[in-house]
C-alpha cells in the first residue's frame, strides 16, 4: 500500500501530473526512450544492424524493468544507467540474442540520464507553461474586474497610502510575465541532448558520431548543442533558478494572500471548499491551505536552488558528487514549483474579495492615509510648507483626539478657506488617490497581451 | 511495480534501514503510535473512558489506512495529521461507534505530527549511533595498524611534509568522536514529546493536562519538555545542524579518500566488489563510488539544514510554510547522513591501502619534501640561518639538475662536514620526520575509547 | 571619510562592538596576539632566544601593520597570514635583527588565522552571552508582568484560542534558554588552540612541540585539543550552527511581534523613538524598524551556515576553498547573530502592549474562539456529543446572524437550563480559558532561573 | 589605517574595481546621482522650480556626506535613503534654502535605494563584460593553440579515455559563450528605473508622474518598466542567478586547474609570480592560489543565490526583511563573481602546460585507456563480441604482468594476424582516438565569434 521509499507529503506541494513527470516509472522511461531513440539512431546510419531496433525498441518498456533490482544495482554502480542497461540488455536478448548486442551503442551512463532528465523538463515546462498561462490570465481578469477597488497599499506591514486591488494583481501579473519570457529562452538553451561517449568525444562511433547524434537528437525533439556538456551543468543550473525565480514570485503572492486572509484584516481569502481550510468548531477559521503549500515550496527552492549551484564545480570529464546531487534536487524543485503554481492557478480566479473589509481597513486610520492627498491640494492654494504643516498638525490632533481627519480638517479655517466640505470629501476619498493605477494596470495588461 | 511518487536513487544515497524509518508507511505508523499512547495516557488519567482504549490501540496500525485517500485529504487540508484521525475515527468506529469519540482527544494535528516526527528522529540516531560506533572502531583499528606508515601531506592539493597514514586516520577518528558527543547531548534536549493542543495551552484538557502529558510522554520513552514547542524550532534545527555537520566530516572523508584513488596517486582504494566501480573494458579503473555517494550527501545535506534553518521564523502559534518546510527536509537529510555513514562504515574496514605508491609519491620530489629535517639537524651545527640558506640552495638545484636532495647535499662539503652519509639518509627518511603522529595518534584514540 | 572596502550597512544589522571584533584591524591583531604569545611559549622552553621575546611583543600591534600593503599580499600568498607575518617580521627586524628570526617560529600560516579566529569567536561569545542574559531577563519580566494578560492564539495566522501574553514571552524565553545551554557547550568545544605547522605534524619543533603548544594554549587563555584540525572544520561549523540557530529563534520572536504591530492587529510595539520607524506624515505609523534588521539577519544567517557546512569538505591537510569560504562567512554570521541579538535586547523591555487593541482582538469574532470552553462545560451536563453539536450550531448562527455566541447561546433553552448567564460569561472569559499557561510560564521561568 | 568595518579578505576573491564600484562611498555616490537626475526630471516638468536643480546637483556628491552620521541614521531608520535624503537637505540648505524643498521629491527610499543598486549593477555588468570577452578570447586562443594536444580524459577521478587539451579548452569556452548570452539578456531585463512612490502609485506627483518618471530614465541611461517593482524582485533575483551560475562555471574550470596541478599529476600550472604560490623552502610546490581564490567564490556564490531568492517572498508594498536581505548578498555576490573572473582572466593566457607530463600521464595505465580504438578495429575483422572479449582478456594480462597493452596484443596471434605492429602502435596512439574533439572546438570556437 504504501512504497518503500517515498514522499507521502507529494501531493500537499506537488501536483498529480508533476509527480508523475519525475516518478521512477517516467524517470525509467525516459532513459528507455533515449535508448530507443539511440538504436533508429545508429541504424539509420549503419552504425548498428537495422534489424536490431525492433527488438531494443520492444524491450524499452519500464515494465520490462525490476526496480528492486535496478535499485540494488544503481547502489553497486554509482547510477541508475548501469544497471538499466543491464536489464535492458538482457530482456532483449530473451527475444533476439544479435540485437542484445548493440544495446547502448556508444552511449556512456550519462547521456542516458542526462538526456532523459532533459526529457523529463520538458515535460515540466510543457506543465509549467500552461499552467502560467491560466494563472496570468485569472490575474489579467482580477485586475480588470478590480482596476478601481480601492484598497490600503501597506509597506512596512503598516498602512501606507492607497492602491487599488486591480493594481495588486497587475503587480503579480507583471513578474509572472517575465517568468514567462525566462522559461521561453530556457527552453531554447536547456532542451538540447547529451550525447558524448565515455570521455566526450564520442570516439566509439568513428566517423558516425556527428550523424548519429543529429538524427538522435531530431528524433527526441533536441535541439543540437555544439558539443557534449557532460560537466558544463549551466544548462541545468539556469533551469533550476528559473525554477526557483517562479516559486518565489508565487511565494510573495502567497504571503499577501495569506496576510490578507488574517482574521484581523479579512480582504481575501481562498474560496471555500470542501474539508478544505475550515475548521467545525471554529467557524470563523479559514486557514491559507494553499498557501501555507505556496510558502513552504518558496522556503524549500532557494535551497533546491543552491545545492544545484554548488554542484557545477565538477571534477574533469564526469563528477563526483555534483552532477549526483543534481539528481533529486532537480525533480524535487520542479515537482514543487509545479505544485505551487498549481495551488495558485486553483486560487486565484475564486479568491474571495471582501468588499467591506477593504473599505472598513481604509478607514482604520479615520482618513490619516490620505493627508497627502490634502496635503497637495491645498500646497497648489497656500504653497506647499504651509500645506504639509497644517496638514501634519491636523494628523497629529486627528490620533490625539481620535476624530477623524475630515473632521479635523473641516473645523479649519485655513481648509475651509481654500477647500469646499466637498472638495475635501473627494480628496479624502481613496478611490481618488491611486496615482498612476490605472495606467500601471494597462501597462501590465498590455505586456501580458502581446506574451499571450 | 514503481512507486506513483518515490525516489529511485534512494539507495545510492540511503540505507534499507534509514529508508523504512522514514517511509510513508513509518511515518503514518509513528504517527498512530502517539494516537495508541494517546488513548491509553487518556485512560490512565480518567479523561477518556477505559473501555475506548482497546478499540483505538487496535485501530493504529498502518494497515489500516488508505494511503491514497490520505494523500488527497492530506492536500485538502494541510497536513497529514487531519486526514489520518478521520480514518483512524472511522476504523474505530466500525468497531466500536463509543470509542470513536475518544480518538485524538486533546490533541491538535501538530501535536501528532511532531510527535511522530520524534519517534523517526530517534531511530535514525539509533541507526547513527551503531554504525558511528563501528565505523570509529574502524578507524581505531586503521590508525593503529597504519600508525608509522608515512605518507606525503599535502597542502593546497601539492605535496608538502611527511605524515603518518595512521595519523590520517586519527583525526578523522578525532572529528567524529566530537559528532559522537554532539548526537548525545542532541538526544537529551530533541527527543522530548510534542504536546500542548490546539493553541499551546492543553486548555481542553482542563485539570487532566499536564497528568496525561507526562503519561502520554513515558509511555512514548521521550522526556517532558517545560512547554510545548510548536513554533520554537530550535530542536529541531539542532537536529538538522548535527546530522548536517556529520554529514560534513564524512565528505572531508570521502574527498580525501577519492583524491587518494586517483589513477595518477593511487594510494588507497575503495576495496573491489562484484559490479561495483569497476570496468570490464578498462581493468585499471577503480571508481570512488562510495565515496561519490558520501560527497552527494554531503553537497546537499548543508541547504537541507539551511532549509530548517529558514523554517525557524514561524507565525505565532501555529507556522505557514516554516513547519511545513521540515516535512521533506527534515527525512531527506536524516536518510542521506545515515545512507552517507553506512558508505563510509563499509569504506574503512577494507578501504585498500598501497604501500608501494605510498613510498613512491613521498619520493616524487627527490627528498625535497624532507628538506626541512635537514635544515633542522644542520641548524644545530652551523646555525639556523645559514643552513635555511644551504637547503634551500640544494633544493633548487636538485630541482634544476633533477636529482634527488641526498645526492645534491651529499655533494656539500659543509654538509658532509657535519653529517655522515648515513645520518642524511636518516635524516631524509620521512619516517623519521613525522613530528608528534605517534602522539596524536594515541590522543585521538585515548578520547575515542573514553567515548566508546 | 568612506572605507575603500566595507559594509555600509553594518549598522542595520550589526552593533559597534560586534562589528569591532571582526573589523580588519582587529582581525590583524588577533592574529599579532598570537604570534605575540608564540614567541613567549617558544621561549618559555628554549626553542627560541627568551631575548628575542621583547622585540616580537613590542612588533605585535596593528598599528605597525600596512593594510593596503597586506591586503595586495594576501592577495598574491592566498591567505593574510603570509604578508602579515612579511611584515611582521621586517617591523622586528628594525628594532631587533636577531629577533626577527624567530617571528612566527614553527606555525603554519593556518595556525595563526585559525587561532585569531578562535579569539575572535571567544569575544563574540562573550558578547552574546551578555547580551542574551540580558534579553532573557527581559522576557521574564514580561513573562510574570502579563502572566495572565489575555491574548488570542493564532494558527495559520488565522485567530484560534486565547492564551496569555506571557505566556508567548515564556515561549521565546524558553528556547532562548535552551541556545544558552548550547553556546555554553560550544565554548568548551570551539575555544581551542589551532597549532599544527605545515603538515599538523610539529615536526620543526622536534621535541618541544607538545611543551611549546600547552604553553601557547595557556598563554591565550585557550584549552588544547587533541589533535590539530586544520581540516576538521566541525568546530567552526557548531559555531555556525550555533550562532544561525539562535538568529532563527530572534527571527521568529521578530515576526510575531512584526506581526502584532500591524494597522489592523495593534496589539504590540517597538518603542517609539526620535527618528526611529515613525513618520512625520503618517503620525498612524510605526515601522517595526528593529524586527526588520532581526529578520533580515534571520534571512540571511541559514545560507552562511550552509556555506559554512558546505567548506567543511576539505583537502588533505589544507582546504583549497572550503576553509577560505568560512573567512568572510563566519564573520558575517557572528556580526548579524550579535546584531540581531542587540536589536531584540533593544525591543522587549520597551515592548509597547496595548491591552485595548488585544482585547479588542480576543472579541473579533464575537466569542467564537470560546465556543470549546462552553463545550466542554455542556458535555459535563448532557454529554460531549449533544455539547459539540450545540455549540457548532450556535456558532454558525452566530456567524450567519451577526451575533455574539453570547447571545446566541443565553437564547438555547438547553443552554440556559444547564448555565446560569453568569457562568456562561465566566466560561466566555478568555482569561478563563488559558489551559496551562500559568504552570508552563512557571516552568520557563524555573528554567530560565536554573541557567541565570 | 584599517576601515572601522570592512572585509580585508576582499582582494582574495574580489577585485579593485568591483571592489570599488560596491564601495560604501560608490553605493551612496549612485544614491546621490538619482538625486540628481530626479532633479532634474522633475524640473523638466514643471514639478519642481529650475532654479532648484543647480542647488541639488551640486549637493549630490559623496564628498558631502558624513558617513558616521548615515551609519546611526541608517540603523534607526531601517535603511541608507532616509538618512542620506536628510543630510543631502541640510546640505542643499546651507546652499539655497528654497532648493532644499524639492530634494527627493516625490520619491520614496525604496525608489533611490533600488535604482541606485541597479546602476551598480550596471557598472558590475561592465567589468564582468569586458573580462569574459577576455577570458573567452583567451580560451579560444588556448583552444587553437592545444587542439591536438593529447591528455587523459577523466570520469570519476579516474583515467578513461583521451581527449585533447584543446577540447578542454573549448568545453570551458563553449559554457562561458553561453553565460555570455545570459548576461546580455539580463541587461535587458534588470536594467531598468525603480521609481513609484510611497506606495507605487506615484500619487503624490499627479498627471506629471510618467513624464517625469520616463525622463529620469533617460536622465539614467535606464529602460523603463512597465511598472515599478518594489515587492516583485524577479529582476534582482536573475541578476544574481546569472552571477551565480557564472560563478559556478569558473569554480569548475578552477576545480580541473587546480587537480591537474597536483604534485602527482602535474600537466597544468598557474604561472609562477613573485610572491603567488610558491615556496622558499619547498621549490617543488606551486600552489594553485589563483584557483583556491575562484573555488572559494564559487562555494559561497550558491548560498547568496539563495538569499536573493529567499528574499523574493516579500511582504505587500514594502517588505520587511527580504528587501534588505538583498543590501549585502547582492554586492557579495557581485564582487565575489567580479573577483573571481579576473582571476581567471589572468590564470588562462599565462597557464603552463607541461607537455612531458600530459604524455607521461597518458601512459600511465601503459596503454589500456586506448583499448577501445584497438577492440573497434579488431571488431571490424573478427566480429565486436571476439574483439571485446580478446581486448579485455589482454589487458587484464597486462595489468597482471605488468606489461603494456602493445606488448600483450603484439604476442596475440589473433592481433598480428590482422593488425600489424605498426597499425597496432597507430592504434594505441592516443592522438588517434581523440573522436569528434576537432569538430567540437570547431563548433566552440565557432559560437564564440559569433558572440564576440
Amino acid at each position: 500500500m504504501f512504497a518503500a521509499t517515498g514522499r507521502l507529503t507529494d501531493l500537499i506541494c506537488g501536483t498529480d501530473a508533476a509527480n508523475a513527470v519525475w516518478s521512477p516509472r517516467q524517470t525509467v522511461q525516459s532513459m528507455l526512450d533515449v535508448e530507443a531513440a539511440l538504436a533508429r539512431a545508429s541504424a539509420a546510419h549503419g552504425v548498428i544492424p537495422a534489424s536490431a531496433v525492433g527488438a531494443i525498441e520492444a524491450a524499452c518498456h519500464a515494465d520490462h524493468i525490476d526496480a528492486a533490482a535496478l535499485m540494488t544495482g544503481a547502489a553497486a554502480g554509482g547510477n541508475l544507467a548501469i544497471p538499466l542497461v543491464k536489464q535492458l540488455t538482457a530482456v532483449v536478448k530473451a527475444a533476439d540474442a544479435e540485437a542484445a548486442k548493440y544495446v547502448h551503442w556508444g552511449a556512456t551512463s550519462q547521456d542516458i540520464i542526462d538526456t532523459g532528465t532533459v526529457l523529463q523538463l520538458r515535460a515540466t515546462l510543457d506543465l509549467i507553461d500552461a499552467d502560467l498561462r491560466d494563472l496570468c490570465a485569472a490575474l489579467a481578469d482580477q485586475a480588470r474586474k478590480h482596476r478601481v477597488t480601492p484598497m490600503i497599499g501597506r509597506t512596512w506591514l503598516q498602512q501606507a497610502l492607497p492602491i487599488t486591488l486591480g493594481l495588486k494583481f497587475a503587480q503579480w501579473l507583471d513578474a509572472l510575465t517575465r517568468h514567462r519570457e525566462r522559461l521561453s529562452t530556457l527552453r531554447s538553451r536547456a532542451l538540447v541532448l547529451q550525447f558524448g561517449g565515455a570521455a566526450g568525444t564520442l570516439a566509439s562511433l568513428r566517423d558516425k558520431a556527428q550523424p548519429v547524434a543529429q538524427t538522435l537528437a531530431d528524433e527526441l525533439g533536441l535541439a543540437m548543442p555544439a558539443l557534449p556538456w557532460h560537466t558544463q551543468r549551466d544548462r541545468i543550473a539556469e533551469a533550476a533558478a528559473c525554477l526557483g525565480m517562479l516559486t518565489g514570485t508565487l511565494g510573495k503572492i502567497a504571503r499577501d494572500i495569506s496576510l490578507s486572509m488574517q482574521t484581523e484584516v479579512g480582504e481575501l481569502a481562498e474560496a471555500a471548499a470542501a474539508g478544505k481550510g475550515g475548521s467545525s468548531t471554529m467557524p470563523h477559521k479559514r486557514n491559507p491551505v494553499g498557501c501555507a503549500a505556496v510558502l513552504t515550496a518558496a522556503m524549500r527552492a532557494p535551497n533546491l536552488v543552491a545545492t544545484v549551484l554548488a554542484g557545477m564545480v565538477q571534477e574533469h570529464e564526469r563528477a563526483l558528487g555534483g552532477w549526483q546531487a543534481e539528481w533529486e534536487a532537480l525533480p524535487d524543485l520542479a515537482r514543487l514549483t509545479a505544485g505551487a503554481l498549481a495551488q495558485m492557478k486553483a486560487i486565484v480566479p475564486d479568491l474571495e474579495v471582501n468588499t467591506g473589509r477593504l473599505a472598513a481597513n481604509l478607514n482604520a486610520t479615520r482618513g490619516l492615509v490620505l493627508g497627502e492627498a490634502v496635503m497637495l491640494a491645498l500646497g497648489d492654494k497656500i504653497g506647499r510648507l504651509d500645506a504639509h504643516k497644517l496638514v501634519e498638525r491636523a494628523s497629529k490632533e486627528a490620533v490625539a483626539s481620535a476624530r477623524t481627519l475630515f473632521d479635523v480638517l473641516s473645523a479649519d479655517a485655513t481648509v475651509t478657506q481654500h477647500l469646499s466640505s466637498d472638495q475635501l470629501k473627494q480628496l479624502l476619498d481613496p478611490a481618488n488617490y491611486a496615482g498612476c493605477a490605472q495606467a500601471f494596470i494597462d501597462a501590465a495588461l498590455e505586456l501580458h497581451h502581446a506574451n499571450a
